[in-house]
């Protein structure tokens, strides 16, 4: 099981996600109550009352303005967390507080962080601002996969198996069959994973909606920045028109394909996925189609991710992969993976009920 | 995890429900087959044929006369849990008998002693005759719920979750805002707690049953005997109507409100419950309207505790909880319980297939 | 638990389920891929790619030709397990193979062996050759259980459970009643047990396949190869009707019931079924009643035993059963096991991605 990074941002949920009804999340095994105060503040409380645990982003929990009143006993926390009003009595005890955690909203993303409070820096978020940009459309989703989060992190740092996985949908024969170049700044924790194909079958996603006839020269650049966010460079023109000497490339289609990787629970990981570009932007047909075509293929991931956590459930300790040179990728992640949470080990845990 | 209180009665089941059918049960772990005989006595056994261990409560398990015969080979027992006849052979070995337990129909509830069987004593039961009794008219029924029996405890004894998680149905404001008194007898080990509202609202449950217009008097004296029997004194009446000196009391409606704490497995409990009145007696509307009501309160009773005990399932171990003063009945019955427990643990078991 | 048996054959599946799909079959706790080549011969592998662990019995993992190509990522393996071909490199490491299993196709049965493949000898495997016989009429199926095999075996060598969890289908007070002699052949892990009834009521299930009027003489011959194949001779005739001197037996009606019991995983083993006949071979009205009937018959068995199972594992430790004369063949099966397993212990497991 790939081990949980602390001290670092994750995405919790999209923006339009959070607002006057209580969300529940589950980020690193942390419970956490969302929603967004009448001024609009986001905020990010742990998801247990004080008194008896009970989840306070579960019916009849409500808002009472900005406060949160847990739907057992009526315990009332204001955005910080502090309980404000306990049943049967006017004092309140001095320790009764739910912990608040850092949340920094940014390209319509959610960001929350998870660790010792004091290290939160916002700074430190990766951005993904083709997601809340004017000229950029996005088509956005987000599915919960019962797997460990590193199997998710493998699948998407090597694409050889849209070939097979997505074959009909994103993926063609060139694509498994092309190498592909690693690059991996350790220190920023950042693999990028490079694949140029210059003669290839056009896909049915990029045929159908750029009107592309024919070859194309098609061009996948990731850009995975642990232990969170995903992004996908994708350049596809038809075979040929390459981008000028200036670096202009107006006769290229360019997608930016975003996901957030959030681990929820042992074996349980939050898929984020959102498909922006900044061509065609006014054809709504254009628009459905790739929200369908992507929901799609990012669920025979997650059939195929389920089905491999289920499988993996049941083997023997110590069983064996075989890596080869796809998978330079997701090896170099998975090392930066244990890097990060061996120095995030330790992190204060929020201390429920008092601290 | 609420230790179970071994040598202790507990309710396995209503009289209506122990007939002509064998119906399965289980109390503190120890699976039950309950009937009743062709002369109307009722018997419980050990769930579990000698032979193989097949469930005697299950079919094609069925009773011939008074015996019950095992569905899968014949083993054929009586009501004291000998076995009479097996497949084969005339010879039926000496130690096959199946563990009979102590067991007693009072108040039309089905008592069974888990425990030593030399130590129980009938007279120890404590009684719920309104349950029973000429005058009376009750509505019950009985919802397992998958929690921690101490949770269904805990539940029942602090009355203040009515004004939020009953709101609407028996719950109002002045319930949670009105301070309780509470006495502890350790040694018979009883909790009673008090909640007096002299001037409150009159929730629908009341209201619509009732006839009573306008605001109320409201008391709640809970009487709960350790471990399994929990008694709620109603008094409604209008604001003002108080009893009269010599204690008669014409104008106010008293409502016996009856539960039994049926530890069943571990996170595994049976909720009997039963509302009696004096009052309207005639009134099959008012009957039928208690019914309905109080059967959802205890559903959502049942909804929140199921989500109570998957959460606490999932919390890190040493988790905290705060306690205040509406806790104090519940607290001291966790204190009894947990005498109880230690008091029994080591009672004898019943040794299944030879004693 | 009933301890596997390694280094033994089994009944993975019947003949015709091995075809041109991809099937997944679990045997003791290995997962397997059977399929059959163009020419078709049948293939087991290990269902795993030596990659990422990938089923290979999934989808969308397909033949190509001969070749199963993985559905993940494409590495493909030829029918000796030897990988041929992976994504992105023209170089296919030298080590990466399935391990393949010894499969023997005899009596319309596809027999795997499970253990260390330079022991499989498939002389050794027992025939059922009246599945797969001119004069023979087959009904048949398979259900998975989920139990321990153990029971599968212990419910089938002691058919007096017939009178009571099949009465009205095969089962009449006589099975119950009629002793039985057993012969165990410990060297040969043969346990044999019969039970002739000279006038015994005609179940059902032979009274209206054979037209029979009145009482019968009924003969049950248990013939059980440890571990896997169970073996039923059953003769009935009116009463009276005996065999001639000569052993001819024109006028008995003798039916063959086949069971393979093949344990899939802890606590889940397949139940092989099947009834054959050499008279009415011709009557389609015969074979689809037999059909029926049994299969009504053995899902009797599989209630029975997935109860048995949830229940037994709610049982304390030490729990005793208590045997008689009806369960001696079940306790020599038992003992014929448990030495197997430990002959078998220890007997190579497949290494997957390497050997």
């Amino acid at each position: 099981m790939t081990a949980f990074a602390r001290n670092q941002w994750y995405v919790a949920a999209y923006a339009h996600e959070v607002g006057r009804e209580l969300l529940g999340r589950t980020v690193l095994g942390e419970p956490l109550v969302l929603y967004r105060t009448r001024e609009g503040t986001p905020v990010v409380l742990h998801d247990r009352c004080v008194h008896r645990r009970y989840p306070l982003s579960e019916a009849p929990t409500r808002l009472d303005g900005d406060r949160v009143v847990c739907g057992y006993h009526g315990f009332t926390y204001d955005p910080t967390g502090t309980c404000v009003a306990v049943p049967g009595q006017k004092r309140v005890p001095r320790t009764a507080r739910v912990p608040s955690y850092p949340v920094v909203e940014q390209d319509s993303l959610v960001w929350v962080w998870i660790g010792d409070p004091a290290r939160a820096e916002p700074r430190a978020i990766p951005r993904a601002a083709h997601l809340d940009s004017p000229g950029w459309v996005t088509v956005r989703g987000m599915e919960p996969i019962d797997c460990d989060y590193g199997l998710l992190v493998d699948n998407l740092l090597d694409l050889s198996h849209e070939t097979y996985l997505h074959g009909g949908y994103i993926g063609t024969p060139e694509v498994a069959e092309t190498p592909i170049t690693t690059e991996v700044d350790e220190g920023a924790g950042i693999v990028r994973v490079s694949r140029h194909m210059d003669d290839a079958e056009c896909p049915p996603f990029y045929a159908e909606s750029t009107g592309i006839q024919g070859r194309i020269s098609r061009r996948q650049d990731i850009e995975y920045h642990a232990p969170c966010l995903y992004l996908l460079h994708s350049r596809v023109a038809p075979v040929g028109v390459l981008p000028a000497a200036d670096g202009s490339d107006p006769d290229g289609f360019h997608t930016e394909i975003t996901y957030a990787i959030t681990p929820s629970a042992d074996g349980k990981v939050y898929d984020f996925w959102a498909v922006s570009r900044d061509w065609a932007t006014d054809d709504a047909g254009v628009t459905e189609f790739l929200r369908k075509n992507n929901h799609t293929v990012v669920m025979q991931d997650v059939v195929a991710l389920n089905l491999l956590q289920r499988t993996l459930g049941t083997e023997r300790t110590g069983y064996q992969e075989l890596s080869i040179n796809i998978d330079t990728g997701g090896l170099a992640a998975r090392r930066i993976l244990a890097r990060l949470a061996e120095e995030g080990a330790g992190a204060a845990e929020p201390v429920a009920g008092a601290r």
